[in-house]
């Protein structure tokens, strides 16, 4: 039976980890969980999964899942320390981090340190604070097993060969809901159509990255992180139809590659049963009826998030983190209806260039660099 | 440096070995070669690769051999024994087993039997003797690595993983050449016109074999036993462009796959580094500049080849030798001109039906099914 502490239980991620679970009772139970404030789902979840640890985002939230609970309660903790104490809860041996945002870094950490063995599906912890966070996996001999379709097909397609093998990495993306359209139709694009992904239903915040390409950006950093991948050797494809999740080309011009529907559980559960695998119930990949895959080289020129994602990642230092946080206020700010879906690409780019970087930053310096970046994309037009 | 006997010297995968090995030369040396009567293509692959030993056809292609060649001359053999004496040479330590037929066999086992490793690319050794053939690499202790593009690709999709989580197979077949034609449409075709394969430049009989999908069908029972696999986990699915060589899907419906250009040099230089990889002078797979790839339906209709080859497989015993002899004959005869493309189809058919078959049958039953089956089909119209 493998103990699992799950943070974001009630995210796209989260809840996608529970079906697994709820699928494999006798090998995968959740020992400790944390959520923000949709207290309606997480006294569903707390019911089903009895955990004996729930963080939840204030103390608000605490007190009313308390009085929500019938029967047996979990431990109910809140906040920045509560999210610390389910990442780090001595019962649990894997931990499953689909937090969105930054705020994520700081319980991977916590995990990573207690020794757990990683499913990292938080994108931002690898693409501000990646030195820091392999440097400790390292340190504490843990496992990262990426979560993210693209980065688990990637080390599926590592399993059994040499790193020093690889010529390079090849990552798919759809692109995005606006994927049809050319640059000057983005003017006057709506939230409602920016959500609406060809392929994926994810949530609202990496669904208007997949349109912008920043998704995509994020995931060459983190590449460069969980594989030790130069930049040089990091490659992006457009490819529609999100069946061939990702690649990896070796010296030998083998190129290798994870194919599937799009469902999310499978490289969750690939996380949780590594090196195994294990019966999902989940659709089954059906080429000859899909009759038809196609592919298109990156256009950097339509997605400049995309390069300037590689830019800061080989920038390095503080830069991924203003990138990262830029766009996450950027981001929510369209959402809100406050600027324009271009505008998202203006104020990102305008904090990477506003932003004086520091080379090799501790967590503290990263933390204020992305505090920084906040507040510069809470007060741009983005004109 | 690793010592190559290679079996078939001047076919198309064995001069593709020469051309790795000539790639390679700190790496790979040839210290034994066998070919049939080639001589003036032997004679400049000896001067330029330098074997030791040297196995033709028969002792008239020996006397002109030693006659034309100059210099340091290597041994020289011929016939059967030759070729034995080159698979079991005392100095190599891989067997590239290349000859065409089944005729592979016996050279094949004498290699196994000798320890060495053993790259395969003799389709019939598995067809025709599988049973004997993995027990006696079983028994020796000795690797069998697939050098057919589609098993090297099923190889591929294996490394890492747990021969129980596989759920199936997935052989990929391009379709030959008359794969845009009807069944109705395949009676008055010409040898030209079958030789004529729309992604790869291969030997004749190969290349009707592909057009008949009876190649496909070889593939299936070779798989069935290089993999450990019940027939019915191999699947076929038709894709046209040969991009994705074959697939594995796991029990979580992932799929691994491996992708190429169109080049037997990558499956023979991986058998000989295996499990490393090294550089090799092939072209890109350049997935943007294909653009699109297709896949439809495998069509037991279309190809009743490819279903006798299950049946036959199943069944098990002397059928697949019969399949094989029947199949190899029908084939000569279709490109000598003596019989028509449909007519193939129909000897085959017969030979399987009209066998008494032998279940476990041991080499000797065996040859003797071939025999007979290579009769049967020398004297049948096919009608």
């Amino acid at each position: 039976m493998r103990k699992i502490a799950l943070l974001g239980s009630t995210g796209s991620i989260g809840t996608s980890t529970l079906a697994v679970v709820a699928e494999h009772p006798d090998e995968f139970c959740i020992t400790a969980m944390a959520a923000g404030n949709n207290v309606d789902l997480l006294v569903e979840q707390v019911q089903l999964f009895t955990p004996e640890l729930v963080s939840v985002g204030s103390e608000k939230a605490a007190v009313e899942l308390q009085g929500r609970l019938h029967g047996k309660k979990p431990e109910i903790v809140w906040g920045e320390q509560g999210l610390l104490d389910v990442a780090a809860h001595a019962d649990a041996e894997f931990v499953m981090t689909a937090v969105v945002g930054s705020v994520g870094v700081a319980p991977t950490l916590a995990a990573i340190r207690a020794g757990k063995t990683i499913g990292l599906a938080n994108k931002e912890t690898l693409v501000t604070a990646g030195h820091i966070v392999m440097e400790a996996a390292r340190e504490n001999k843990v496992t990262i097993l990426p979560v993210d379709s693209e980065h688990a097909a990637i080390f599926q397609c590592l399993q059994g060969e040499h790193r020093g093998d690889v010529e390079r990495i090849i990552i798919t993306a759809s692109g995005g809901s606006f994927r049809h359209k050319k640059r000057e139709e983005l003017k006057n694009v709506t939230v409602q159509d920016a959500l609406n992904h060809p392929n994926w239903s994810m949530g609202a915040k990496i669904t208007i990255d997949s349109a912008t390409m920043m998704n995509k950006g994020f995931e060459v950093i983190e590449a460069h992180w969980l594989f030790d991948m130069p930049y040089e050797q990091i490659d992006c494809l457009l490819h529609y139809e999100s069946i061939i999740h990702s690649m990896v080309e070796y010296k030998d011009r083998a190129v290798m590659a994870q194919l599937g529907t799009p469902d999310m559980k499978v490289p969750i559960q690939y996380a949780l049963t590594y090196p195994r695998r294990t019966n999902l119930a989940t659709e089954r990949l059906d080429l000859a009826k899909l009759s038809t895959l196609h592919f298109a080289e990156m256009d950097y020129e339509r997605y400049p998030l995309l390069r300037l994602a590689f830019d800061c990642g080989k920038a390095s230092g503080t830069l991924p983190a203003v990138l990262n946080a830029a766009n996450e206020i950027a981001v929510a700010r369209f959402l809100r209806g406050e600027i324009t879906f271009l505008a998202i690409e203006k104020i990102v780019e305008q904090a990477c260039v506003a932003h004086t970087p520091v080379l090799n930053p501790d967590l503290e310096t990263i933390m204020a660099a992305d505090a920084w970046a906040r507040q510069f994309a809470a007060g741009n037009a983005g004109v």
